[in-house]
């Protein structure tokens, strides 16, 4: 599959190459939309608009919803607005939004204008919202009928516009007020009777979301109870939206991604901006912070001057503290990290694992110290040097855990990103704070250890 | 939300804790499953066990699907054979394949000769594939038709069967032979004519995969297509089985999280195995592995002894230069492992982001070597060990960049999760790299530092 994949697309750059691109429709025919942008994604920038260019109208509306947003931004760049309005009228609402919010500033109110207007209308109201709420991740078109309705009549509306609203799984059933009273899954239109009265078949006990509800909560929530369609109601509990598990699959990515370029101190943006500057200028804050932490080091260390200068051997163990310290603190944090992001743990749970974290340093600390104490006994044949850094080590273990168990927690309680406690941050912490340790208890015993 | 919840979880604590578990039918009456098995996660081990026992044999079965792997090892422990035989009976046969696995090896095969023969040759079939596997994460149940039939005979069987299938989406067609010739949406049943023929309204233009294929290539399917259920097929074509998205979203949250524990160098178990034995032993060997990294970088000191007796300055940016390392390291590996995860890199778009890694680590590289180099010369009053300590920053920002970049990519290449390209592996070799490429630098050029 790798392999045909490669094959076309050398074919698509050779035909580019050579200039004539009618053989393109041909070649492209019988590919679905989602490898068609897969393709296009593999060509570098000029030969993804050459390519674009060549689609038709609805193959390039949907090409459009499915390329991410970096190569999106580039190929709308290139379109005359008109063109922009025409892919746009193509697409659902929730599309829709997601392309009007890669428009620049300028561009949003002249489009908008300009498209149809019971579009203008659901794409107007989608904007309001944060793009990480559930009101951003919804579209508008749902399938909702009255409770005095009968199972017939949604057959009827079905027939009337199959195929309108991609992916239909319920059917939602709404008062007079347009409020959410229930719903009736497509199965169950299957198997009622066609004369039965909504109100009386619909399933009652639903689980909906307010329009407010954030982006990873949404997704937990389809998570936690297996759904594939979500209901978004505002705050009067009336029905204004509806969410799909396929979007939700890209939230739990993007998620995921978020916490590991975090962990890793950089941004999101990393992965469709091409231009050097702007991902450097996304990692250079924690590089920093890492460089200034790392000066600190060199301050702290010559602070214990005296010391390095009677025992030159001290110095030689700085790493070996700085990057246990490191991993393990890395190790507890990402595990809180995550599981503070998959599964709400409860106070019970948290407790639990703080204190299986203690374990798990000490049973580890108490291993890595003796290898530790061990070696460095052998090596400079002398036991001293070996039984200071045994216990620096330690110490240090000990500490990096509990910073790397308790920082996430503390900073969820803020409600600031745990993620932020990984990478970067902690390391940098531990470094210092490891240094201080091991040359503060050497100094202390200076005089013991010298007489090696 | 969260405080409802925390409400319940103390209400059904002291209900326990009074030792009467008569109201607990009567609170968990009106609950989801899935808010039962959260209820029942966020409670210490003992209790759950005594919560679990409350339940109907329903609401047992259901639940032990729902909790995680841990947990549900635990529960069964617990129970009697005769128990675990009844809760698999109520499984769909993918549950009750996931159950088997938890039990120990000499049990497997009694509670399989107890469940029905039906079940049995499903679960059976299922237990032959990698858990990881297509085969492991698909259903046997599934809906299908022979070409010859028409819409109504389906209507029929569905509403003889209703409820028998969770999360029906598609209606399977299969030739004489059971090879998988097309499907049809439970949508097209209500708007199709119950005359029309199965074979002429059927889409044949379907995506399935093979039984072995992955599961992290499973879920990227489902992801890149917007699946709502996917077809299994053997090496013949013949559909043996049906995955469902809600199995994929579990599939996701678990890749991300294999990626999060091996960039922070531990393993998956972490999450539910409550032993701190174990957990040691999951995350010992990366500390190991760091620790005679760290062990590596005295030995380097001590070549350098020399100089470092010379000028001990030296010594106070050991950690500057190995903090930046591993921070750049784990920039550049985070993201070029995350992309190979996400999307499926091409030659281009990989030999892109290597440049694009070169050109970001240039700039970043310029700005901390100059940070430092100022700082520095400003600090000692002295711009030699500034400029000394900026150009070895310089080195060893584009080194740990491109190993970062590339290590992933090779393992790739070689079939190996690059993901263990991240985290200490990447640390510890740019720790003893930097501090080589430092150390060395200063000696060839100690006379001219020495003078400061």
């Amino acid at each position: 599959m790798e392999n045909e994949r490669q094959h076309m697309i050398e074919r698509i750059e050779s035909v580019i190459d050579a200039g004539d691109l009618s053989p393109i429709p041909n070649v492209i025919e019988d590919m679905r939309p989602a490898d068609v942008s897969d393709l296009l994604m593999a060509l570098p920038v000029e030969k993804r608009r050459i390519l674009f260019g060549t689609f038709e109208r609805e193959l390039a509306s949907e090409v459009l919803t499915f390329v991410d947003d970096g190569a999106a931004r580039e190929i709308i760049e290139e379109l005359e607005e008109s063109e922009i309005v025409d892919l746009i009228e193509l697409m659902a609402s929730d599309d829709a939004a997601d392309i009007i919010n890669l428009l620049p500033d300028g561009q949003v109110q002249r489009v908008l204008r300009r498209i149809s207007r019971e579009e203008y209308e659901d794409v107007r109201e989608l904007l309001k919202f944060d793009e990480e709420s559930a009101g951003g991740l919804m579209a508008r078109e749902v399938m909702k009928v009255r409770r005095d309705s009968r199972i017939s009549d949604i057959i009827k509306l079905l027939r009337s516009e199959e195929g309108s609203i991609e992916h239909l799984q319920n059917i939602f059933v709404v008062d007079l007020e347009g409020v959410l009273v229930g719903y009736i899954p497509i199965l169950k239109l299957i198997v009622a009777d066609p004369d039965d009265i909504v109100g009386e078949v619909l399933v009652s006990d639903f689980i909906s979301v307010d329009v407010e509800t954030d982006q990873e909560e949404v997704a937990s929530i389809f998570a936690k109870y297996d759904l594939y369609s979500l209901p978004v109601v505002d705050s009067r509990g009336k029905l204004v939206g509806r969410i799909t598990v396929d979007d939700i699959i890209d939230v739990i990515e993007e998620e995921a991604t978020e916490d590991i370029t975090i962990m890793a101190g950089t941004g999101e943006e990393e992965f469709w901006e091409r231009s050097p500057v702007k991902v450097s200028r996304a990692r250079l804050p924690w590089l920093l912070t890492g460089l200034f932490g790392g000066i600190a080091s060199a301050l702290v260390m010559n602070h214990f001057k005296g010391s390095l200068e009677s025992v030159l051997t001290l110095a030689f163990f700085v790493p070996v503290i700085t990057a246990m310290g490191g991993n393990v603190g890395i190790q507890s944090s990402a595990i809180v990290v995550r599981e503070l992001a998959v599964g709400g743990v409860s106070v019970v749970r948290t407790s639990g694992k703080l204190l299986r974290e203690l374990k798990v340093s000490i049973i580890n600390g108490i291993v890595l110290a003796s290898v530790l104490l061990v070696t460095v006994s052998l090596w400079q044949k002398d036991y001293r040097l070996g039984v200071l850094l045994g216990v620096c080590m330690m110490m240090t273990i000990l500490w990096a855990t509990l910073m790397g168990a308790i920082v996430p927690l503390l900073l969820k309680k803020m409600n600031i990103d745990p993620a932020l406690a990984t990478g970067p941050f902690i390391t940098t912490s531990n470094d210092i704070v490891g240094i201080l340790i091991y040359l503060g208890i050497a100094t202390l015993f200076i005089d013991w250890i010298g007489r090696g």
